[in-house]
């Protein structure tokens, strides 16, 4: 095989790359600067080495413990738990979450052979009680897996008696009634938001 | 600035990739194996030193000339003029045409200060002279600058008094009349094919 095919066949393994995708990058790295597709290169081939899991939360961090871990600004009381690593650079762009995190690795999916016991649940139920936490929020995604996960997860919990919160599901910023699915909007009716009590 | 930072800088400079779907590439090889990740840096190291233009036709190859200028069951009289070298790909994939090409290198663009001196125009017209050609195709892209060029080729190939022609220009197969632009309509209009001639 050719180089050019080579590289576009591995490019095509990224997930949402097709194969036009892929060609196209490939064609751009053969038009763009040796030095670009050398940094490229490096940064690619070094990244498993330097980036790591934070043994404590469970994101992606070169040190450990990573950063938010140990950012004594933080809100060590309240714990965010997440299905992956890269969900907390999602949360944290709200700028709304000043706690801690904790990332699961996946949700309990039994199609998949995922069980809670392939997920990081007994870490952060010792997390909960050493660190004295007073809330947990449960944002896994509002998916089958998601849902089954948030009340596995309550269920464990609650013999903690902390708060247990689960993000809010419904109508995006934006959305449109009209274009809205039948069970996000029954979600959002179920989860409506009191404005007067009359 | 951490790795998964770099790599994230790196991968938002490729067209069409914007920081959202760099970052989900790069926590995808966060997640793949090193093997993976290591032949990925690997082809994108060595890509530019292992794949050239053709001295001939331009587009990109590993040998010199390359397998499509070499090939001896082509029709050598027929040249496909295209503006880049991923542009022989596309037409090859129609598997409809059996002639020789020509990569450009780009179009005449005065914003650009793109001139036709910057593009293979001379190698083109030494070529069709060379090689006897009967009939130039010009597959530049429907733009005003494919345009401008096909119709500055038109004229410099004219005195060497072989047929030239252009890829026609029209409505999309599967599109449809309600959703076509004006400019696209009008010119499927006088590109009409007669069907019978009464």
């Amino acid at each position: 095989m050719d180089a050019l095919s080579a590289l576009v066949k591995s490019l095509s393994r990224i997930p949402g790359m097709g194969p036009k995708s892929a060609s196209r990058v490939a064609y751009f790295l053969l038009n763009s600067d040796q030095e670009y597709n050398s940094t490229l290169a490096d940064r690619i081939e070094n990244l498993k080495s330097r980036v790591h899991h934070c043994s404590v939360c469970g994101r992606f961090t070169e040190e450990d413990p990573c950063s938010i871990c140990e950012d004594p600004t933080r809100e060590r009381a309240i714990i965010c738990v997440v299905e992956e690593a890269r969900d907390v650079q999602n949360m944290e762009s709200t700028r709304e979450f000043n706690g801690l995190y904790h990332v699961l690795g996946g949700v309990i999916s039994p199609i998949d052979g995922i069980g809670p016991d392939q997920l990081r649940i007994k870490e952060l139920l010792e997390r909960i009680q050493k660190e004295n936490c007073k809330e947990v929020i449960i944002a896994t995604n509002p998916t089958v897996e998601g849902d089954t996960t948030a009340f596995y997860l309550a269920r464990e919990i609650e013999p903690l008696r902390i708060k247990i919160s689960r993000l809010a599901s419904g109508l995006p910023v934006g959305g449109d009634l009209e274009y809205t699915d039948r069970l996000t909007l029954s979600r959002s009716l179920n989860g409506r938001i009191t404005l007067s009590n009359g």
